[in-house]
């Protein structure tokens, strides 16, 4: 059976999660992707621990229960004047730091600089420091997917979303990315995405990455379907945070908060011949 | 000789210096401090170490080395949504932190738990992460003047001052309005604010701030004042953070911001019979 027909539907059924990371990251993503839960289509979510505004958002989290958060685990922090580093003192994992004690930017030094050790000791706080407000993770995922920087460190991945009975996002799409092979999963946290969609820069440098978003719902496959957006403002805060950096940045978030809460995007959502899902509908198939 | 002979000037000179505090809290709380550096009338201001966007403001810092920037020793962390923690790892000074690993928010707080131990271990740490910047401070100031919530931490400030050669914020206006007794200065830090002016919730509540800063003009007295201010935009990312917080809130810090970039505070400062001074100067007549 695949993941469809294990959830009660059609084996050839489109299955659609609508996921918003960076949720912690500041006051404007976390304001956005609020509203993007609420009043948009936005599914899933997940929370970036070490972040300066994860309190707030844990807060807001714990009110809403029945949203769909998990664990953004982080090893990078990409931006140039908004720095921050691990939950765990910079000290115990010293090869997750530069030298100000930050979280490096780049996805190539965590793959060059992280040791096993200091990766599963570090997200494991992230993930721990997230129960200890009172939350229930629904899924793990990773930021800029750095846990696929490498195979060992894939593993440790894999591990925590066994450990702790979570799925991990997963799936060709990401691994490809990232230059890694995802060998067959085995375990209960063994549901791959079947295609990822995600804007990308030449989108966004055409103006296009709303008819980009729009074309997705005549793109859906059969099989599992995750539409990965950033939803903040284009505000004062977020040209601070993504100065320098447009991909991903404040004007691009705007677009993503934009279409996902557009009128465009409901009737697309409805009049498409979709199966919405998220991490909590797939949690009660796993044992 | 009082200050103002030793500075050259007449014994009855009006000494005045603007300060910013709390640079380095949030971005709009830097752009808005750099501005009224810059295009304003403040002459002096602190950044607060422990902040997330202490790194931002440090860089701005290093690159305007002429602006006079201290450390505004940080013990607290007032505000309900926007929650940071000391610089050193929480689990080596327990004492300073909540449950969360946060700064307590009030003053009271830190009277009634920090051991000195602590506070000197945090507010070094934070004076050494501001150096390792390549930053050199004109003076320490405290944060809520939380070092004036006890004896003890206040001798630990006073101890800091000497250590790092430093001026430190001390004055009969800042100690009587935490409750506690200054008594004589003896030190190379020896240099008593005469007086401080610092806006009230009720002058804000009635929107009376505006007009109490421009009556502020009138009433320096003979000897060193400080205008005490905190400069931030009225806007998203600081509404967040001082939600449920009108004292010193968002729309507090624009209207500081407003009257210290006004055509009307430039000409008060330059119609006033005063002499503008800050840290800095005051440093070169420090052995």
């Amino acid at each position: 059976m695949n993941l469809a027909q294990k959830l009660g539907y059609p084996a050839n059924t489109k299955l659609l999660m609508i996921h918003a990371d960076d949720a912690g990251l500041s006051h404007s993503e976390n304001l956005a992707t609020m509203q993007s839960l609420v009043k948009g289509v936005v599914n899933s979510y997940s929370i970036m621990v070490p972040c300066p505004w994860f309190y707030e958002m844990a807060l807001w989290a714990k009110k809403h229960p029945h949203c769909d958060h998990g664990v953004h685990l982080t090893l990078t922090c990409e931006w140039e004047r908004y720095r921050f580093g691990p939950t765990l003192p910079a000290s115990e994992v010293p090869s997750l730091v530069d030298a100000n004690g930050h979280f490096y930017k780049k996805r190539e030094e965590v793959q060059q600089y992280a040791t096993v050790a200091d990766v599963k000791k570090e997200l494991t706080a992230q993930i721990e420091t997230f129960l200890s407000y009172g939350l229930t993770p629904s899924h793990l995922d990773s930021h800029m997917y750095s846990v696929g920087s490498r195979q060992d460190l894939f593993e440790v991945y894999k591990e925590l979303g066994e450990r702790y009975k979570l799925p991990i996002q997963r799936g060709r799409d990401l691994t490809d990315m990232v230059g890694l092979e995802d060998k067959e999963p085995l375990s209960v946290n063994a549901i791959p995405v079947d295609k990822v969609h995600i804007g990308d820069m030449a989108y966004f440098e055409k103006g296009k990455l709303w008819d980009y978003y729009e074309s997705v719902f005549d793109n859906l496959i059969e099989g599992f379907n995750v539409i990965l957006i950033h939803t903040a403002f284009d505000d004062m805060e977020m040209q601070g945070i993504t100065v320098n950096h447009p991909n991903f940045g404040a004007a691009w978030r705007q677009i993503d908060y934009d279409f996902f809460t557009s009128e465009l995007a409901k009737k697309l959502v409805d009049s498409t011949a979709i199966q919405l899902v998220n991490w909590t509908t797939i949690q009660k198939i796993l044992v």
